[in-house]
């Protein structure tokens, strides 16, 4: 194969950043040559703006199409396991938008016929392109920082009026999103959680707020509480409803104390590991010496585009994913757990309990009152990740 | 009444410190004139540091002296109440150290009695003198902040080694001290909350780590989830295993966001609040225009001084009290509080159930293996509250 032929499915909000830099060329070794939508008003826009590429009205038509290789899909939540688990069969590779889906059991059986098949599966995780947190990710692997004792993310830069929500019928609804912060703006902060620091979950009490600041009936500020098998615990604050919002991770180890905020990674690295102090020092107050770094993080941050292009080279070449897509469930059981947490007023431990998510989540659909203007809007992502 | 006349109650390691400068002459209309202390070790230290100063080893002979207006509290927590009932009996004024108490059942008690006489009651809240939180109060007061929506502190800079525990034989037990960082090392963070805020928590789910970190039965490490009559949030986590910690106080709110951390106050100012920004913009994506502003904070904290001057200030020219001594209640409530969900592994709701709190506190008493060394040795308390 030399050239990897795209098919896109959604030409939405994101679908149509996606679009437009596969069009112009700008992923080496790709050609976006289909695009499905069902939306007549995508379709025009595709047509208008994506010269030469084929638009497709039919979903089965746009599967069944030997013109196509690799499928980027970029729908909404609800169908993103379900479009993988088609192309799959229709033995195309797939790079999925984030999250993986909405419930996790929906995402495990996508992940099983992915592996089932010797085919490509990346999630769109640009963040982990972020040098930031590669950074972060290697002073942790590395074993700069030690034993991970405790973290901390506030996350509430995602601020949102009510104009958004009020842009798209799907948005911010059980029916059509399944969610509201946690689906919709948190999946890459979910997922880093644990990409950083490979800390395992093991339960979660959460507390969201159902509409606190806007007129919507999915949650729209978290406050969650996560402890981990080694001990560890986290806080994951999020909420769209404040201004200017915060995007702080602290994350406190045996050996010092990583912050990333304001894109700056900061490590107050202990000379000594806190555990060795503790065992020899005999004074009291007192406590172990601390040198202030600032660590360079160097490279940009490549992003969507980023990300794509290494699916199109993992078809290509092989080369290894950075983000393979049975891990898009990690994140997700995260993001599941806060919900369920809240529904059931309780601990939820892991394995998450995924029928009973499904459950509650179907009664939430059921229950809705919401109706919405069917007017949908191509919003600028700016701002969107 | 030309000076105020004190009796102090406790010479360790805080109580020490305030004998000195009191001593020394530091504090304008008192004079020292008294010590109690029920150790040895103790009053030899006073005796030989202290002279001029009348030092008791009876309590009711100190209690019963005509020399004594005032007396100054620094015991060992669980006595506070105790001895200011009994001081209030013998019509003497009292600055009690913090914590107010160890169960607010208690607390009440001595609240009603000083309640229903004429004499000056303090706390020894000497961080409502820090100028940081006393600007931060004004911005909340004032109404820069606008309607607060969101409080997060992580305050876990106070590492403690286990040589600190194993210091004296009342620390860190139940029987002894009635809890660890909550009720030793917060009680200030936690009268700030709402000394700042005058938020009202309505209730508490909190998850306590009881000798996470040391050799110790109470708590060392507290992430607390408050909510709040007006609908904020908060987040409150504390830990002495951490070093080098963090204290960074985060309060968002309708006009702006606050932070304190590194001996700085900022302030994220909207140009216009973010309730009206939502109602009147139309753009989806978008956001208040926002203004980063350094505020001056001038002033230097006066600390325990400064509490012990306005106490006396109170008692000869009728000064309003900083601390004001039936709000000793309000963080203790919290502290009560946030045991007493992990207990139960529930919500604790207000108004606190005082006697549930009192019963499970004695079971954890009962309960205890701890058999410490008797040793005490007075810690140098540089590094302490």
């Amino acid at each position: 194969m030399d050239n990897v032929r795209i098919g896109l499915i959604g030409v939405g909000s994101m679908g149509s950043a996606h679009a437009m830099y596969l069009h112009q060329g700008e992923i080496n070794g790709a050609e976006l040559r289909a695009v499905f939508d069902v939306s007549e008003a995508q379709r025009k826009w595709a047509r208008q703006y994506l010269k030469g590429v084929e638009i497709f009205a039919d979903e089965d038509a746009f599967f069944s199409s030997d013109d196509i290789d690799a499928i980027l899909i970029a729908t909404p939540h609800y169908d993103h396991p379900r479009l993988a688990n088609k192309a799959f069969e229709h033995d195309k590779h797939v790079l999925c938008e984030k999250p993986a889906g909405v419930y996790t059991k929906q995402v495990r059986e996508m992940n099983e016929l992915s592996q089932s098949k010797d085919l490509i599966f990346s999630m769109m995780y640009n963040q982990r392109t972020n040098p930031l947190y590669m950074k972060v990710r290697d002073m942790i692997q590395s074993g700069e920082l030690g034993e991970i004792k405790r973290m901390n993310w506030i996350i509430t830069n995602w601020y949102r009026s009510q104009s958004y929500y009020d842009s798209s019928s799907w948005r911010a609804t059980w029916k059509g999103e399944g969610g509201g912060v946690l689906i919709n703006q948190c999946p890459h902060q979910l997922d880093l959680w644990q990409w950083m620091t490979d800390l395992v979950p093991t339960k979660i009490r959460a507390f969201c707020q159902f509409g606190k600041n806007r007129a919507i009936e999915v949650e729209d500020e978290v406050t969650a509480y996560i402890e981990h098998e080694n001990g560890a615990t986290g806080v994951f604050v999020t909420t769209t409803g404040e201004a200017p919002g915060t995007n702080r991770l602290e994350i406190a180890g045996d050996r010092g104390k990583i912050v990333v905020e304001d894109e700056r990674l900061l490590f107050w690295r202990l000379r000594i590991a806190e555990s060795e102090f503790n065992q020899q020092y005999k004074g009291g107050f007192g406590s172990p010496e601390c040198w202030e770094c600032t660590i360079p993080v160097e490279g940009t941050e490549l992003g969507h585009k980023g990300i794509t292009q290494n699916f199109v080279d993992a078809i290509l070449t092989g080369k290894d994913l950075i983000a393979p897509g049975v891990e898009g469930i990690k994140g997700l059981t995260m993001s599941n757990a806060m919900q369920l947490s809240t529904w059931i007023d309780d601990w939820v431990s892991f394995p998450l309990d995924e029928e009973g998510y499904y459950q509650h989540l179907q009664d939430r659909i059921k229950q809705s009152t919401v109706k919405k203007n069917e007017t949908m809007n191509v919003l600028n992502v700016k701002g969107s990740h």
